[in-house]
């Protein structure tokens, strides 16, 4: 008789951004043709790069004439995408060799698969507010998981003190859902937690592209994180790849426990449970990185940054309190009037149509805040700012 | 600390193709410029058809302008997708709900991400000479595996029999790599010994398009395969989707185990741990399935059935006995003169440039054998035949 993994029935009956799904869908049921003013899952909202676009059509096109056509590409990414990639970090001061990065289908995808790699004894440690999938994907793994509060009292960027221990932590920075981002001295201080007690590190770095300031675009900026950090990232939100797929991941050589190199079980991982990535995405991936595509995806980076201002203005204006919207694409506000989360969701979508995240779907300590994504129309993004200014002065 | 999954140091040092593909990297770094005859990893060398191509540039130029832009697809495959996939089981006579019906990267993603549904407690009992991800992938999970061998004896096709117990099954038909393919008699044993025990068909219908006798293209031809089968499908084969990547899995909703749904845990497994598969590869995806896709297609399975009656010819000048090239795009050889799969590999590779898979690969019973596909270019193919028979005659 088979045994279902039981580790499921320890989850929430419903993953937070289908349960908003399933929230709008009603609302829109009952409401039909009514628009809505969309800032809760974080999607994009403008087009691919014209240059992606290009290359883009150029693989299909080679993937139309038996000459050009590309079958299984090779598991771990197509050396010309890993070395594209290799030199992204180069450019930025960090020597990494190609077979250091790995080609992945996105980050969402890539946190709940690297998992495999660690065994399940491991008590995993999640910095919270959080992308839910962490824990989740930790729970149906049947991994203890400790958690790491945050809140205003540490400006949602928790630091390690002598008193906490896991084996693997979960570091987003800038952050999803806060907005908040370490300085090198702070994640320094994670790199030297990690490599005295073996721990590792898994870096969320997906909104790296958004950082203004002078702090870490990525943990391997930081001198001694190849020997305690892996990094994932995603071009979802760098270049509107949310519906395209495609990201990557970094582990250094130099990252061993118990003697096991963990890019090489990596490359053992990729090489038996996947045939690689798309040819097509992997072109278009690499267009992200051309002189014109990086051009062209900070054009669509500085619109969703004056949705950031705009939004910005409005709470000012109403006088509510937040964080972030400055280093990353995301405003996490206190929700007004000591209300809780999702009751101010069901009064934001009742009442003004808008739509954002409750920051209870983050984890206990996101209670009575509330997340705005800056990834909508810019016009929406002007009539949802206006609609909040109303509802909340 | 952090514990690696120790389960990795249970496998053999590289995956079977990986090492291929190293072996014959080597020989043309010893020999540059030398054409090999690539018949081994079973990778398609004719380009995707022409209705695919059109759905895929429509696809991009959909994601190049605001208003036609897809972001976030819905994490278990896009409507239009799930539809066409269960339309295309209702014409063979399944009645398939879309929400039965998940997208996926492609099935050798998908064989290593569904065992995250089961506990690592069950037994695996695996059809072989197989796949070797089914071996590697439990092994990673540390569960038990045992072995159903096959051979000559029952023209590779076991069959259950009281003796025979496990939680979980694996089923490849038509076979990879023998080419054998399963009557319904037979399937419908399979099927009822899995509803006696509660256990679970991982059913592996990659080669069904090949099938030219009046044998089951699908385990949900068979009368009670709902309440204990799980299939794995991929564009792969069917249409030369190998770099290109999608397939799909079906879990019905009437298959429970301890209670829970399998198809409702899948769910949660795939929102918590995907954002969908790319919405360019699903219009791609879909074109397969209209009617110009599907004579397309059908024309290109019909050039790899040329080469495999070129390569069946050969063989039957040349004494050599084998199995499969019917319904199945792979030939299973018996080496000649008794030599190790191995020692054939190496003689091939160096004295005529025929690249082929060594039974071995495929697990111990396959020790004796040789696995050639058909999927390569007619001219190589015709060529390879004529080295093969000059060699073996």
């Amino acid at each position: 008789m088979l045994t279902p993994n039981l580790s499921y029935a320890n989850l929430k009956e419903s993953y937070l951004f289908y349960h908003i799904a399933q929230k709008t869908g009603a609302y829109l049921e009952e409401h039909p043709g009514t628009h809505l003013y969309r800032m809760g899952i974080g999607d994009v909202s403008l087009p691919l790069a014209s240059a992606v676009i290009a290359a883009l059509h150029a693989a299909v096109d080679d993937q139309g004439t038996k000459e050009s056509f590309h079958g299984y590409m090779p598991e771990c990414g197509a050396p010309f995408l890993r070395e594209t990639i290799a030199e992204y970090y180069k450019k930025r001061g960090m020597n990494l060799s190609p077979d250091e990065v790995f080609v992945s289908s996105g980050a969402s995808d890539e946190l709940g698969d690297i998992l495999d790699l660690f065994d399940r004894s491991n008590t995993a440690l999640i910095m919270e507010p959080a992308y839910p999938a962490y824990v989740d994907a930790n729970i149906m793994a049947g991994r203890t998981i400790r958690h790491l509060p945050s809140g205003p009292y540490n400006h949602f960027l928790p630091l390690p003190d002598e008193s906490i221990d896991a084996d693997l932590i979960y570091l987003c920075s800038p952050n999803n859902p806060t907005g908040a981002a370490y300085n090198r001295e702070q994640l320094g201080q994670w790199v030297a937690w990690a490599n005295e007690r073996g721990a590792v590190i898994l870096f969320d770095a997906a909104y790296e592209a958004f950082i203004e300031e002078d702090l870490p675009h990525s943990i391997f900026e930081i001198p001694g994180a190849q020997t305690c950090a892996i990094e994932i990232c995603s071009l979802s939100k760098t270049a509107g790849f949310t519906g395209t797929r495609l990201g990557y991941t970094v582990i250094p050589k130099a990252l061993e426990r118990s003697g096991l190199s963990l890019n090489a079980m990596w490359v053992r991982n990729r090489t038996t449970k996947t045939n690689g990535i798309s040819y097509i995405l992997q072109r278009g991936g690499a267009a992200v990185f051309t002189e014109e595509g990086q051009r062209q995806i900070h054009e669509n980076i500085r619109i969703y940054k004056e949705n950031a201002k705009v939004l910005m203005a409005a709470l000012d204006e109403a006088g509510i309190r937040y964080w972030g919207g400055k280093n990353a694409p995301y405003i996490w506000i206190q929700c007004p009037g000591g209300m809780d989360s999702w009751a101010f969701f069901d009064r934001l979508l009742n009442e003004i149509q808008v739509v954002g995240t409750p920051g209870e779907g983050f984890g206990a300590c996101g209670e009575g805040f509330f997340r705005f994504s800056t990834f909508g129309d810019p016009a929406d993004t002007r009539e949802a700012a206006a609609r909040l200014l109303k509802l909340l002065k």
